[in-house]
């Protein structure tokens, strides 16, 4: 059964062409670098928004139907399923990405529920085989349910953390099963509404657990997948204890736990948070601990997750310099964690979506790979750090002087002399210059 | 000479006085749980807004002159000392912070300069003495000099570098001559504009190298003091290193300088950076940093640090309840890191400011002495996590599960029996109910 | 049928009192100022929230059911009712306030929606004489069904328009018929999503066309009840036209609409649009179009709008200080347009809820009819603008003066003689001073 | 005397160039659609940041000398002009724009203020012919002297509105002199701190009393130009009276100066109101009131008016969409109201930063005029609306119907038949396909 009709696979026809339906830049094959943009970008389509979103808001009901013709819990699951794979051909999307509780229905006992998931992952086996598909990553749902009200690792009640390692667990076996290269831990109730009613110190401690107790179990059952935290500051939780990048980073750290975990940044959490999509990137590149992406965009005039398809040509291409700057992903991809408006509520706003992303992020390495092979941005750089390569700077690097020393040199100097400019207004008009001249 | 004229000392006359230079509130001698007032609260004047700061703003010039009379730069700095003291005299503040060059003035030599400061501080030790005043906390101004516009210790030019440790030698020998009890590192231009001319990797690290160079010297010299990094995510930089409490733990953490600082939190520069005054507070706390505070308030409404008086008893009240939780203050204290609005531009406005605050802050004392003796916020709490001190809860605590162990307690249990609810407007209510009824 | 068991009627216990189902503060009959408490407050609950609101968000389902033991659509709504006019007995809440579609439930055929509609509202009547209850004011919901996905007086779609003008006829029919004072416009979806797409001066004048069409019919019908426009500035959609009270009342000015419209404005709207919950009041009662209040609070550090229930205390004495100013209520009153949290998910948090509200506002009424007694801040007020009240300030407000007239006069003076401090800090204080002893 | 050496006059080299003293885009003479690019945009510098502005902020000094060699006040002005007109000649500025205070200095008293005011005035008339440059507009700077810091217009003393009305005067007098083309009001202290001290009534009234004052006086010396008020939220004060283009629409309704007034819109103050740059144009434009532009860009993550040189080309594009469905610019202009980062401290990176404005303006036009020639856009917008021009869409635009007769309609009806889809990520990818495919 084909589930999006009329509808072919869409293909590229370059930037004059006039059909929504074709990628105008976006041409897998095409060499950029050292590499196909398909194996730089690596695709991946969020299960979550894409088969199961139906344009629910706070104040109104969904506007999209994605029962997909199912007549029951399982059919419908397994409709997705077919029509997932069927979306994913059409679109050239290479991965895809999902929580246990997109795939398969839940059911009021674990047990029940363990079994129906089992049943669509066989099915999801063979999909995959039969559309040459991969996993990103997998993870657990860890907020829909009411019994996560209050945080599932950082739950003030045993029952519910015993819960949410149960699902951790079978998640990453599903994972493991599927053969997925990544695990996300998204704590979106782990958190607090008020401090009021809230052990801290507890509630991080116990999350730390829960983890551990995951990289425990991977290594156990021979999942190589990277785990990945994905930050976020807050929604639906007044304040999540991930923060952001540095956040996860110092309580990684303070657990013992930076070892064994990546990131996966999030635009719009990023803008949430008070910072750019890049400085994210940078603060995880920096860090070592650059790992996947949630590629979307938010509205930084809005307060919320508006989780929209990435379109800014100027994100995207700042997003695609610092992961070449990364040396590119690994394990990790472009998941687009992203969805159609609510009131975008035809099966073809689904292509046009996925359409504008990947156009988005085609032209974004571009001008990435063009930002570097032009190398006045990093040239730039490189020169104005130049003091610290001898004399003062090189002592000071090399950790050979004492405030003292630097106390003398600086009597000796009397003042600093004028310093060069940093050139901010130069810099943006390259990046100008190199974006609209292809 | 007086400074004040027509003030006298301000003194405590209850709730029902009218007279707008009188403590309505704080009552020094006043004993609250365990301590006085004025030892729980040790509050302290900022030097720079107290004595420098003249209602100028980006719009527009100074409204008040804060020359005291001074005819040369020097004897302008004098005037400074003398009024600061008779100012802290009749305001009953036992205890000052100050900048390097808010307490003398800059030459165009830092030879020059140092000998002027080394003058000023010689006059400060005697009326320290004289007055019986103290040092909270000494730093050194790196930020409002042309020469720190790229930064201090993360400048991209050596040489800028080798001043900031200069003038961070003689602001740590300045603090341990006056008997300071604590050092702040304020990175206010420690960030930066644009990722475009950005190395972001070498900043932090010579960051922290710079701050490994002032531990050092100050074991060297036996300064036994707290050093203390205040946080701030912008302004006047737009993104500044030393975003929040957590992002500096993790920074501490990577160079392994977490044992050599705590946190001297501001109270509108946490709301800057998305949080409440009360979390960076509890963040602290938990990751045991917690060490002096910058009592003020922002606009929430205002994107930039307004630096007000705090006059929210909310705030103030749950303040003081992470702070009696935390222990009390041990080498810290309340710095007033406030200004008078540009507009109260009249002497008596700074007793009236600095009457509001201390007002402010002796009621939050009492309401959070009394919500910790009502018992009924605490006890909640504990309540509240009890099932981890039994069964399946202790066990995960103790860390003897694995995640098989959850899986396998989650399957027989098949669904968590219904929660209580977290409470949140009827723990607000107690909240009320205490404030309003002292 | 009892559906709060366990619940007794509410009774006022004074401030010492440790029951959490009583009033601290809140004393219906006692008199402060001219009139008791219930008369100045108005208290109304808000039918959607209360009786409908199940705590589902963004990120998870429903936490509460509301079925009230229905086992059908107009089951369900009937036992609602019943509830609904149980609590606010409990409460001693005299209004309520609702959407066509709180109260009745709509199926596929508008007139079979407004068949059940006419059935509830019968049962309404009763309940509301056998309790004593007032309607404080109605409304259509025009915004949950997808039909109006893209607006409703503002769709592309004049189908839209005239459904909701068939909505909006039916609830001035049913508001009119329960006695309601007042009906409210809301325009949750009256706005944009992306201005590619927007024609928003055909959208604006058609808004304007559907509102003169409301006070065509409202005049034909006699309902003499007073007609509303509530700001908001955005969510659900990305941008809403009554932004805050300046823009709506331009709006009105535009089509000739000020004369038949007041502002019911919500306190978290208010600071959704940037400003305090005392601005939008202040612009309101400035331009003579103050008229009923959502009583809620928002979390300045969340950009989404929390409904949450009033606690702060500081906003409920200055939202009262603006409503006795302006007089008092006429036809208005205090809607609680807040919900519990999701996790205060017992049906005991709603009493402890709207405890807290009330109680905040008897409050907050009690301090400001304090600062009108105690008269500094309005006499500070009135001195500080004398100046306009002779001389040529008196010349300038009788508009007898020119800007030559003005020069010649500023040129003779030189410069302005130094001016009085605004006095901020003192006034803040002297708010603290009377809410710290009542 | 030359103040730019070793710079040339400024030419279009084309996108290819890497000379940082060129224009890439910006190619004065290629026609655009009807007019040249230079006829379309109107280039406007502003003489404060330019000539003024020395890179200080809120916490450091200056760190560019903008005295141009001068040695006494009148001589640093004159030297100002002069670099004033040798900048504008190299860059290819056709116009200024300039507050009174900006091109000459105050003095303790009005008269001889005003005295040296006409010594410039006259010298710039002379360099205005000599180089064939032009005023935009003209203003008072009425935020600066602390005799403004409780408002102008809006002060609670009298003698300083007179001194206001009398600034205003002249300014009008000198601004026609110079054959200015408009003249704007920008309240930037027209506002309050705090509401505890504030009249708002009678401040509204006064300060529309001040602009009847100055369109009477326009009037009486045959001034011609448009007047402007300049919408801003908050900075420096905590609320500006003139919050955004439908407040200040709002006012002036209210006052009877409706006809008398257009908008003068910067981009960096409609996003600090919440706005996106559009928006406030689009206002503008439907409500009839669309008339200059400051063009700078703030920076969304920060909350303070940044006045960036404006670099984003999907902004400088929608707002070109604007002003060419708008029909162009008539009086007004695009005014640089922007400055060079505080550490672009060299004369070129002036330059710099005029070059990438213009250039990003030059590609926004390009845009612009590409979208509305493509016609894809206006199209759908005009398809999706076409429900108005025929049946009872038609009737109600023309204003026949009631709500009986929408009711009787929609009963009929029955339900609105499945709407279409408002296609924004449709939209956006055509928007993207224009910009990289120029
Ligand atoms: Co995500
Ligand atoms: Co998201
Ligand atoms: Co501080
Ligand atoms: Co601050
Ligand atoms: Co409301
Ligand atoms: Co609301
Ligand atoms: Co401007
Ligand atoms: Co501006």
């Amino acid at each position: 059964m084909e589930f999006f009709k009329n509808i072919e696979k869409i293909r590229y026809e370059g930037p004059k062409s006039d059909n929504p339906l074709a990628f105008k830049f976006y041409n897998p094959d095409e060499v950029v670098g050292n590499k196909t943009m398909k194996e730089h970008l690596r695709f991946s389509m969020s299960y979550w928004h894409t088969m199961c979103g139906e344009g629910s808001d706070m104040f109104g009901r969904g506007t999209v139907d994605k029962s997909f013709g199912g007549n029951d819990k399982l059919e419908v699951f397994k409709n997705k399923a077919y029509a997932a794979f069927e979306l994913m051909d059409k679109l050239g999307l290479e991965y895809f990405c999902f929580h246990d509780r997109d795939i398969a229905p839940e059911f009021d006992n674990l047990k029940e529920t363990n079994r129906a998931l089992d049943e669509i992952v066989s099915l999801m086996k063979d999909l995959m085989k039969q559309y040459d598909k991969k996993v990103l990553w997998g993870t657990a749902n860890l907020f829909s349910h009411p019994r996560y009200m209050h945080g599932a690792g950082t739950s003030p009640y045993a029952d519910v953390f015993a819960f949410a390692g149960a699902q951790i667990k079978k998640a990453l076996d599903i994972t493991h099963e599927l053969g997925g290269q990544g695990y996300v831990f998204w704590g979106g109730r782990e958190g607090y509404e008020t401090l009021l009613n809230t052990d801290m110190g507890l509630e991080l401690d116990n999350m730390a657990r829960l983890m551990r107790m995951a990289v425990d179990y991977a290594k156990k059952i021979g999942f190589e997948g990277d785990f990945y935290i994905e930050p976020k500051p807050k929604e639906p939780t007044k304040h999540q204890y991930d923060f952001d990048v540095a956040t996860v980073i110092s309580f990684l750290r303070k657990y013992g736990l930076d070892k064994y975990f990546k990131m996966n940044i999030e635009a719009n959490h990023a803008t949430l948070a008070g910072h750019t999509f890049q400085h994210e990137l940078r603060v995880a590149r920096v860090n070592g601990v650059f790992g996947s992406i949630d590629a979307n965009q938010g509205d930084l005039l809005l307060g919320w997750d508006t989780d929209q398809f990435p379109t800014n040509v100027y994100e995207t291409a700042m997003c695609m310099y610092e992961v070449l700057k990364a040396g590119g992903f690994t394990k990790g991809g472009l998941n687009f964690d992203a969805k159609t408006r609510r009131s975008s509520n035809k099966p073809e706003d689904i292509f046009y979506s996925y359409i504008a992303g990947m156009d988005a992020f085609a032209l974004g390495l571009k001008i990435a790979n063009k930002i570097i092979e032009d190398g006045r941005i990093d040239k730039f750089i490189e020169n104005r750090y130049s003091s610290y390569t001898y004399g003062i700077g090189k002592e000071i690097v090399s950790g050979n002087v004492s405030l003292e020393d630097l106390e003398k040199y600086a009597l000796e100097l009397g003042e600093v002399k004028e310093l060069e400019s940093a050139r901010q207004e130069y810099l943006e008009n390259i990046i100008n210059s190199i974006m609209f001249n292809l």
